[in-house]
């Protein structure tokens, strides 16, 4: 048993943050929270605790849709269309984790920065490549992080040296759920990287293995209206883009992320609905991208579960907390497009999403409730709250008048919108702490 | 005379940028650029080179529109409408600045926190008080920044205790001119706060005082559809929002900066064509409040100038490195919303917006063409271009392998996108050399 102090803030529900100032978190032995009290229990009070001042503490931030072999490229020709970036950007560093050498170094880089921006679950597209891939999982297990990684698949109109035939999609993906089955945090996920770049094969054999195995599905949908267009060219039978995934069971079959849906309305969303597929909003990508704003506002009305990515290389950034800010953003667009008819997020909303929201999809995740896992991080903002290192040099005399001017919810915003890396001290997942 | 060396990145056009791997730019002992090379002439070889080794060496960012007594409201309330969130945090905020010892300490930090994120010259709305607005004026000067500032004159619809008279205005206006004339880089700008904010005798007598005195300008416009709508309403024989200021010598009768315009088109668009009115783009504040998206691709087709704004606190972020990044997205989602139809910006044009577009408001800056002033920054990103500082305790014999993997504008790019203020180590402002 652990007992952790400071102020806690997190959201139990989307409305509102639950803040306790100076408040205590209570940790049992596996790392799941046993207790949040705004006064320690007399029972406990003999207890050593871990006091982490008048930092803030919240649950760590989850990633559900990551590029891990793109890391690369993050912030690269962000002005380049899609197509001329995959091509020249994408496609080519893919390639490259043929060599595992190159693969551990780049995936050592990539754990280790998602780390330091808060990142302390993910759900990750790798390669088609199943050594590279399975270095990919024993780093981000040795770190302590938690994750679901995807072998990816894809046999059509794609590179020669980027093809993996179904079989091989397959074999790699069961390799990979083999090769982590002692790895308490991490597994894999089934992942045909979309449907313009998979044969029927691939989606039938991904689909089957999915259902076989009982495992977890990624990959994207409705991203553009160009991509959208040429699915309806090749399943002119279906009825909107989801649908096709869904008549291979790759739809909520099993647990299921769809990146993006900027464009995801009708019928798809009704099928969405119907077998509660997770939307993964990925706002910095969609707008590096030119993608176009995901409708979030819809998406929360109809009851989706809907998660944040970051989706680097579209995305530029791995930080959780940019995406948070940008999902606001973006919300804000929308609101004034529509000339104010829909709500846009509200902090504690998008605060949601990238905790609760998103870490659900990977079990008791991403809230401090009891029975959740303790994933969290300490942020010591003081810099950003009383102004007073900065101050203090320069007029001493009226630095103390600031000090803590801002509430606790104040205080967190301001760090999600001007806060980095620099100001997250402490990393938890599951009760352990992860040390860069 | 003095000799820089390091990698030059800088855009004499917006189409592309100039670069020069290790080389040379040489300023005079008044601190403007005589000239930049490659290889450095003969003549000049026997001089001490100061050299920035493998750093990328670029103009100063500047800031044509910040409110510098919001400095305290950044990153908070972004999930407020506009109106809620001028009365709940920003006037109760810039009330405060009658008092001129919390305005000497905000706008320490304010100033500081400009220097540290790479802004040499901006120009700046303080509040009506005119002791706390000389203040400013003292510690822009003092630490070695260029800037206009603008005593802001508003007598109609704002709260009591931020209302100034006409001559109230005028007079702050032309007592700062005198308080900053043996200033080299700083001056007054004439600064209605907006046309709904101010009644004809305000508009009537600031515009006078433009004209008589040779002044710049600065204000908002066309913000939002509710202001615009409102602004009608007022000035019902105006043609357009812009007009309102022209009748009253306000909008490019002398050199002028009109905020947002996110929805400037038509007689408006025609009129900002005619006078030469500068457009100044804030896309970090058009996404946090709502306004919408300024289209300014259609600017630029005009011939329009355009600079760019950071609008803390509207915007988040005083770094207009993002504001950059920002105006590219932005633009890309318009890019979606059109269809393809209208090209997004490209990363030298968002750059050169901010530096050679928004510098030439000040005179001949932002650019290392000869004759213009040498406000420049200094951006060591090894951290970002190499991997290295991340590799070596990781992979060591691997790491030596991606050291410089990327092109000098790859670097500023993702130094763009990915970097901070750690990354900028020296800053110049008209030559000389500004320490934090």
């Amino acid at each position: 048993m652990k007992i952790y102090r400071a102020n806690i803030l997190f959201t139990p529900t989307p409305d509102a943050f639950k803040i306790l100032e100076r408040g205590f978190v209570m940790v049992d032995s596996e790392g799941f929270v046993s207790g949040v009290f705004s006064e320690l229990p007399q029972e406990y009070c003999s207890l050593p605790v871990d006091d982490f001042g008048d930092s803030l503490l919240i649950p760590a931030m989850n990633d559900l849709h990551v590029h891990a072999p793109q890391y690369r490229n993050q912030g690269m020709a962000m002005d380049l269309e899609l197509l001329p970036w995959l091509k020249t950007y994408t496609f080519p560093e893919e390639a490259k984790y043929t060599d595992t050498g190159y693969a551990e170094m780049m995936y050592r880089c990539f754990v280790r920065d998602m780390v330091t921006h808060g990142t302390m679950r993910a759900s990750v597209f790798a390669t088609i490549h199943p050594e590279a891939t399975k270095l990919l999982a024993d780093i981000m297990n040795e770190v302590g992080m938690g994750g679901l990684i995807g072998l990816v698949g894809m046999d059509t109109d794609c590179p020669d040296n980027l093809r993996n035939s179904t079989s091989e999609a397959v074999d790699g993906t069961l390799c990979l759920l083999e090769h982590t089955k002692d790895m308490t945090l991490i597994s894999s996920i089934v992942t045909p990287r979309f449907v313009p770049s998979c044969s029927v094969d691939m989606l039938t054999q991904l689909g089957r293995t999915a259902l076989e195995y009982g495992l977890p599905v990624q990959s994207h949908l409705s991203e553009n209206k160009g991509e959208i267009a040429l699915v309806k060219r090749l399943f002119p039978d279906s009825s909107c883009y989801g649908a096709v995934y869904d008549r291979f069971g790759l739809f909520g079959q099993t647990p299921t992320l769809m990146a993006h849906c900027c464009y995801t309305d009708g019928k798809e969303l009704q099928l969405m609905q119907k077998n509660n597929v997770f939307v993964v909003h990925c706002p910095t990508s969609n707008c590096n991208v030119g993608s176009g704003i995901a409708p979030i506002r819809k998406f929360l009305d109809a009851g989706l579960p809907v998660a944040l990515g970051s989706d680097v290389a579209g995305g530029h950034h791995l930080s959780i907390f940019r995406v948070i800010q940008y999902a606001v953003q973006m919300s804000k667009l929308i609101y004034a497009q529509t000339d104010g008819r829909t709500p846009f997020l509200s902090l504690s909303e998008a605060f949601y999403l990238a905790t609760k929201s998103g870490g659900s999809f990977f079990g008791k995740v991403g809230s401090f409730e009891p029975g959740y896992s303790f994933d969290a991080l300490v942020i010591d903002d003081s810099y950003l709250s009383t102004l007073n290192s900065q101050l203090s040099p320069l007029v001493p005399e009226l630095a103390e008048e600031l000090t803590s001017p801002y509430t606790l919810q104040e205080r967190l915003e301001r760090y999600i919108y001007l806060g980095d890396d620099r100001q997250i001290v402490r990393r938890f997942c599951q009760g352990r702490e992860v040390v860069l």
